[in-house]
């Protein structure tokens, strides 16, 4: 099984990287790509019409700004897509997510918050989950996982605050 | 193969109405519910942790302002869940779609537009379609109809605009 | 001398014809399509790589929510693309502006005001009139013509608020 | 007398601890747990239906981004919940803002400013003295200090800017 | 027991009324004002500070615009305020929902939603519960109410839906 | 003593008119006028260079969307000028407010609210009232006025809610 | 002549001490404040209503966050008020701005830009010009030395930029 | 062929510059010039009056805050206008950028991303390429080497994350 990983730029590879660490831990493989919606349109496009046939599952979009990348995966193929909003140094990152999550009727992008690469990631290996029993068992394993991580940090902080009890 | 569409108030419906006339086009069951993830959380929780057990194999969650729903169904089910952030009389809809948006991470929620009714129901249909190829052929034969219904407008405008040549 | 007028839907229209009426006013050609980054993507990027040798020289692209037609435009095409928000149900306008403007470095999109067909027009006969002077000339005109409106509306108002003086 | 201090992630905690030490300074206790609506929605769940019991009187919740926490404790007792808004990388706080304040209709979060911890721990002691004479004495002493302390401030500013005078 | 209601101006007046239903209902008196914080200060203030003499254990304040009412009445008495912010004509009630919740250190009003009449209401009555036993055990037969109002609308939806099955 | 009134289309005037009434009841005199910042800038500026020596002491100056003609009035005179934005039919008035306040570093104008025709009109006999002792009577009067008004309207209200004590 | 300037919180004197040096540039002196409208309240009104009588002819009111401080000024004084607004640490200064500028009808604040201390001060000499032309003729003064700064900017961008030409 | 590239301030260089260097990239001239719409109106009406005379063929006014400049050139100039909102400290540059794209109808202004130095300076050369073959050409080529660099960073990337696949 594989996620189709695409940026809009390499600068948005450290949020990406977030989502590759999650696809890793599932033991998903991942493509990725440096594609542009306005720079390399005919590769984005290429991408995104040769995406299903490559094996790819579910695609990864990462942009800024006016984020295109995300809609132009989505208008050309048929398998889910997620946007992933990517913070600029203006305007706080609403550009983003409103040009990637106010997609117009009929090509739908399943959008997370803005640089939530992680969320990314699990999103993809969850769409994948439905296909893949395997997947639905071990995001079973992850969530109990964070659960006891916040239960560590619950009594931490029972212990840490101990003196306004 | 069925689809959970749950709504935080019956004054949802004609939005999430849209979602199912997709789901019905594509021969996707539905189980339909209104479930408040404030004002009755117990059977929100008891909907979400029995969805698997259900057969349910994906979540639309649709609710207005402080919109919490999508995120208890995706806190308490490992399958992927799609928040459909409903406008309300105040603040144009931003409220409820940044509370769906920005989940923590661990937990996304795939998000759509505001009011993106349709396009909650496409997403789960492909979400789906990673499943069943017979999705994912329907789907591309519906793409190629709303292409078709666009060329038309297309030399309809065409024809229309004759006298600005 | 011709423009290109794109358009995501044909909802769009009703503000693409105050664009149109002032390209006829100026006596400049155009033409006019309905073309979704989305749902007609092919035909879209035809348009765009096809425009030049068609003989347009300027395009105007308004499209409404997550507006990346006329960046999908300008990303193909070497000559300068208009773009024109246009208002849809929610968020009052602010996903298309900033869908459009926002623009990567690299590919701009001139961008006018939220339904602001008119200026997309005007904008679009300013551009053309780098190389006609007729245009300049007109334009000229237009200008003396808009301020002479003025200056009968201020008259009328100086008359209006005598009781005020 | 006890309040509930509850936060979706110990990264709140530097905002939180504005809170406990309010309620220190007003010899209030304070329970103070880490839960997340999110990835441990039971134990979230539990603590706010026990509170009651447990001697609670007043909850706190802390929570960034789609910030559900304040909601999901609201929602499972019937005592009064405030809700405290952290900010988070993106946004400006206006995604916890709305996700909190926006409540619908039946089930309230009073809520505070944006990283108002103090404050959170004042409107809790203000609750309390509903019940308690002795919190209302404390905060009208409480009261006064702020105020000699403006007014120190107000002397300090008086011979500071003497020379504007 | 008492509440002291006040709104800035007698159009607020829809909003407010709401508030009132819920007190009447859960037998809680108020005492309902017209004050303004900008037109009629002298008289706000001695509201505030004549409040707790009166026998009001809570205040509840609405204003629009540049809302200043409800923090003008958390600075002038030690009870808990709750404020509500009422939309007016422009910026959709943002400017109201600012101006009232990001109060400065140590003057809390407790915010709710925008036009949030009944759920001002509810908090008043919570903040009360933590002294009025019998307070408490009808906001908990009071949500129970709610829930099982959902549950017929539930119900209904169900049936309604039958046909998506 | 005299006001100039600019607006910079004949569209504001439902709004401007109301500032007119607040002058003509203060007896001060209005030079009222259609001038476009952008359409007649000539006349724009011969208005704001002239003003002085015509015998106006204070300046009005209502626009909307990109609202530059406060700003264009501010700096052709060293009068002070106040600022009235218009509410237009996209963005709430966001934009013509921002366009006006935030005025660079030199060139103040004086701002009012959103469409706040009667407190432009209100500031601009306030400002004239550091000269003219007559104005600042008669603006206490208005004040004395307005509190009896918001005194009547606690009394309705108070007669009102009777059944609410 | 004498402007009365207060401030909410003495964080705010960076902002306000660039006020404080136009009035001193301009040879005006200023009575200098710490007051605030929520901890200080009636040394708030005390100082609002006294003014005039203090002979202070202008107030300037800078405040943060809900800033209710230029309002409650402009409340009890006849006076012009102008409303500084100050940048806090969220939200990027829209809360203090539209709790200043928002004002309802009958009380105006003259608003300035967030953290415009300068022009406050600007636009504090300019109404106090109304009555003393010695200031109106200063102010053409000043203005002419900003003039001849952007000029002088003006000539070393075009040394500095020759290579472009 | 020439550019006019006028800012509204010295501290809008170092984003200028960007445009500058574009200019330069593709043998076009800019006559630079730092004019202030506030400061030194008469020298800014000057310079777009004159601007055709002396041989410029577009015109790039950047401009912070309220951000008028861009709009004074195009009142008074029938060349096209470039508009490059500047960032400033506060609003995120939301304040610059609706002030120049929201012009009224008539007199358009072609909006670029804030901060976008780069992308006015590309839409300069665009503009004058309507004209130019030469421009035209070398935008292609230009366009080309950008997506040549796309295609080395994704062959970058590819290589980098061979460990995912």
């Amino acid at each position: 099984m594989k996620v189709g990983v695409v940026m809009g730029s390499d600068s948005d590879y450290p949020v990406v990287a977030k989502a590759l660490e999650i696809l890793k831990a599932f033991d998903v493989k991942a493509t990725v790509r440096v594609l542009s919606a306005h720079r390399t349109p005919h590769e984005a496009l290429d991408f995104a019409a040769g995406a299903e046939e490559e094996g790819i599952e579910v695609i990864i979009a990462a942009a800024g700004k006016s984020a295109h990348l995300p809609g132009v995966m989505a208008a050309l193929t048929a398998m889910p897509v997620i946007g992933l909003p990517i913070l600029s140094s203006t305007l706080d990152g609403l550009d983003s997510l409103l040009s990637i999550v106010q997609m117009p009727k009929g090509i739908p992008v399943a959008t997370v918050a803005i640089n939530g690469g992680e969320n990314a990631g699990i999103l993809a290996v969850q769409m994948l989950s439905v296909k893949y029993p395997r997947l639905r068992e071990a995001m079973k394993t992850y969530r109990e996982k964070m659960r006891e991580e916040v239960l560590i940090k619950d009594q931490d902080m029972i212990e840490k605050t101990r003196n306004y009890r």
